[in-house]
C-alpha cells in the first residue's frame, strides 16, 4: 500500500449571506478510520441530479466566474434573492458534496468488519462522495466482485435502488403497470430492464425521436413521444392497453403529471359501466421524483375525484419498506451490477475540471444521454 | 294519510348530443314500494356543489334560457366543447337530481323494517331527492326524531359526514391538526364546532373580513383571510404554532393549496436540526374536495419531497373505513343534529323556483353563506 497523502482534497459548496455560492477545492486533513470505519480511496462518482441540488441548488450558473486560492479553483456564482429564501437553512456552511461513489479500501479500523473489507472494492453511499478520499463506517459499503471497474461500481444506489423502489411502490399499492418520464435517463434505461424481465407493463415517455429510438433499441414496448402532436391520445391508448394507474415523473414543472392523470381517468372512465359525476373511482397516483423542470406544476383536474400527486424521495421509502426489501433490492443490484444496472458516462472528468464554469454549466443542465462521472 | 297523487314531480338533468344541458321538471310514475322499501314525501332537499356537479356539469347558465313543456318549467342552456367531452358519459340520459334530503314516510313495504318506519320522519341518502316523492330501501333511511324539523333533517349526509371524515383522516393519517379552506361553509362551521369539542386545532383559511367575523363569532381561535396582504406571514405563524400537516381544500384551483403545503414545510424546517437539500422529512398532505375554482391548481413545489395532493370524496373514503366507523360517525350526527351539524340556508325555494334562470344563477354561484334549500 503506498503512503496516504496529509490532505484530503474535497469539494465544497458554501452559500453566503450575501446571495453568493462558492463552489471550491479544498485540502481538509486525511481523515483516520476508527474501529469500525474504513478509508476509501473513491475512484469513481457520478454526478446526479440530487447532487446537483446540493452543489449548485438555486445558483445561476450563467453567472458563474472562475478564480483560485491557495493554487485551487475556485467558482463564484449569484444566488437570486428567491433562490436566497429557499436556501436559507444552509446560509454560512461550506458543504461537501456526492451522494455515491465507488473505490478501494486502502486503511481500515480495528473491528473484524473493517478489516474484512481492506483491500476490496465497495461502492458508497453516504454524501461527501467528491473528495479523493472517504471515510465511514463500514456497514455503509457494499462490497463488490474482484475486479469491478469503479465506473460500473459507482452508481450502485441511487438509480438502481430508485427504479427498483418504483416497481416495490407498484406492487405495494396494488397497482399493475407504470408509466416512466424522462425514461430515456440511465435510470429510465434500467427500469426498462427490469420491467421487462418482471413482466410489468411500462409506458415511457420521452422528449425526442432518437429517445424513442434509444428505448426501443434496448427492448422497450411503449415509447412515447411527448413532443408529437399524437402524444395525449397515444399516452390514453397505452394506458386503456396496459391499465397503468402509477406514474414516476422525473419533470415535474408543467403539464405532464396532469396529462398522465387524465389519460389514466380516460382509461378507467372506459372500464366502467355506470356515469358518475366524480369521475372513476379508480385510483390514479403520480408521484414526483425529479425536478428537470422547475417550474410551477399545473393540474388541471379532469380525472375525477380519486386521484394523488405526490414528492417520491428514495430513502423514506426504504425506511417505510423495511431491511428485508432493502436487503433483497442491494443483492439485486450487486448480481445484476454489469447488465440491468450498467450506467453509461458521457463524460469522466477530474474534481478541478468539475470546477470549470463551462464544464459545470454543461453538466448543470442536466441532458439526457449525458452524464457525467467525476475520477477525482 | 291523504291519498297520494299519481304522477311524482320530479327534476331531471339531460345533455344532449348537440352541446345543450335541458334541466326540466317532469310527471313521473308514482313509484310503489316494495317488501324492503318505503315511500317518503320529500319536504327538504338541500343544494350541495356536488349536486350542482350534476344538475349543471360544465353547462354555462349565462346562456341560460326558460321555456315550458306540458305547463311544466324547462331551462336550456348551452354547453361548452370541452365540457361535453367531460360529460360524454351521460350523454342522451335524463338523470334525477339530489344526494340527500328529508321527509315523512308514507307508505312502506312489507317488511319488517319498512313496517317500522311508517310515518316516520327520516333523513335520506341516495340521489334523485329533488322530486316530491321517493322511494327506497328501509336501510338507506336514518330515523329522526319525532318533531324533527325538514330543514335540520335535510343535511345529515353530506356536510356532517365531510366534516367528521376529515377528523377521521387526521387520526387515521397521524396528523394532529387541520387546515381548511372555504371554512366559513356550512360544512365548515361544523368543522369548527367539531374541532372545538374534540380539541383539535384547526386553523380556518376565508376570504373576507365578514367571514373571519362569522368563524370568530362561533368561536374559532385561527382564522386566516386569504385576501390580507399578510396572509402567508399568517398563515406559516398559524402553521408554526398548531403543527398542522394536513389540509383540505373545496377550492381546488388557483394556487391556494401550494401556499398551504409552502407554509406547512416552512413551519416543519423550523422544527428541523439539520439542513437537507430535500426539505423536510415531515409528510404534507393536502386533500382537494371541491372546485368552488375549477381553474387549474398550480404547485409551486417549494415544499421539498415529503408532501402529498389527492382527491377526496366520502363515499370511497367511508368505505375504507368500514361499517363501525361510519355508523358512529352518523350516530354522531343525529345526536348533534341541531347543534354541532345544524345547517343554515338563507333560500327556501320550491322545485318550479328552482327551474328559475336568475334563481339558478344564484345557487350555482355557489356564494359562501348562501345556501339553498328546496322544499318540494
Amino acid at each position: 500500500m503506498t503512503e496516504l497523502p496529509q490532505d484530503n482534497l474535497t469539494m465544497l459548496s458554501l452559500v453566503k449571506e450575501g446571495g453568493e455560492l462558492e463552489i471550491s477545492l479544498a485540502r481538509l486533513p486525511m481523515p483516520q478510520p476508527r474501529d469500525h470505519e474504513v478509508l476509501v480511496r473513491v475512484l469513481a462518482t457520478p454526478i446526479n441530479p440530487s447532487d446537483l441540488g446540493l452543489l449548485v441548488g438555486a445558483g445561476d450558473v450563467s453567472t458563474a466566474r472562475a478564480s483560485t486560492r491557495d493554487g485551487l479553483p475556485v467558482i463564484t456564482a449569484t444566488i437570486p434573492p428567491a433562490g436566497m429564501r429557499a436556501m436559507a437553512g444552509r446560509v454560512g456552511e461550506a458543504m461537501p458534496i456526492g451522494n455515491e461513489g465507488c473505490g478501494t479500501v486502502v486503511k481500515v479500523g480495528a473491528s473484524p468488519e473493517a478489516q474484512a473489507l481492506l483491500g476490496k472494492t465497495v461502492a458508497l453511499l453516504g454524501g461527501a462522495m467528491y473528495a479523493q478520499y472517504r471515510c465511514l463506517p463500514a456497514a455503509m459499503c457494499m462490497e463488490l466482485p474482484v475486479g469491478t471497474d469503479p465506473a460500473d461500481g459507482a452508481s450502485c444506489f441511487v438509480n438502481p435502488l430508485t427504479s427498483l423502489a418504483f416497481t416495490e411502490v407498484m406492487r405495494r399499492e396494488g397497482h399493475t403497470a407504470i408509466v416512466h418520464t424522462a425514461a430515456a435517463s440511465n435510470l429510465g434505461q434500467m427500469l426498462v430492464k427490469i420491467c421487462a424481465s418482471d413482466g410489468i407493463p411500462l409506458v415511457n415517455i420521452v422528449r425526442s425521436a432518437e429517445q424513442v429510438a434509444l428505448l426501443q433499441g434496448i427492448g422497450a414496448k411503449y415509447v412515447l413521444n411527448s413532443s408529437a402532436e399524437t402524444f395525449q391520445d397515444d399516452l390514453t391508448a397505452a394506458l386503456i392497453e396496459t391499465g397503468a394507474t402509477l406514474g414516476f415523473d422525473a419533470i415535474g414543472g408543467g403539464k405532464l403529471a396532469s396529462q398522465i392523470l387524465g389519460a389514466m381517468e380516460v382509461a378507467a372512465v372506459k372500464r366502467m359501466k355506470t356515469y358518475s359525476r366524480y369521475g372513476s373511482d379508480t385510483h390514479k397516483q403520480v408521484y414526483i421524483y425529479g425536478g428537470l423542470d422547475l417550474g410551477p406544476t399545473t393540474l388541471t383536474r379532469n380525472f375525477g375525484l380519486s386521484w394523488g400527486l405526490s414528492g417520491f424521495l428514495l430513502t423514506p421509502f426504504m425506511a417505510k419498506a423495511g431491511p428485508e426489501t432493502v436487503g433483497r433490492m442491494r443483492k439485486r443490484v450487486v448480481d445484476e451490477l454489469t447488465t440491468t444496472f450498467k450506467s453509461h458516462y458521457s463524460h469522466k472528468i477530474s474534481l478541478t475540471e468539475a470546477l470549470n464554469p463551462n464544464v459545470l454549466a454543461a453538466y448543470n443542465a442536466k441532458r439526457t444521454g449525458e452524464k457525467y462521472l467525476i475520477c477525482p
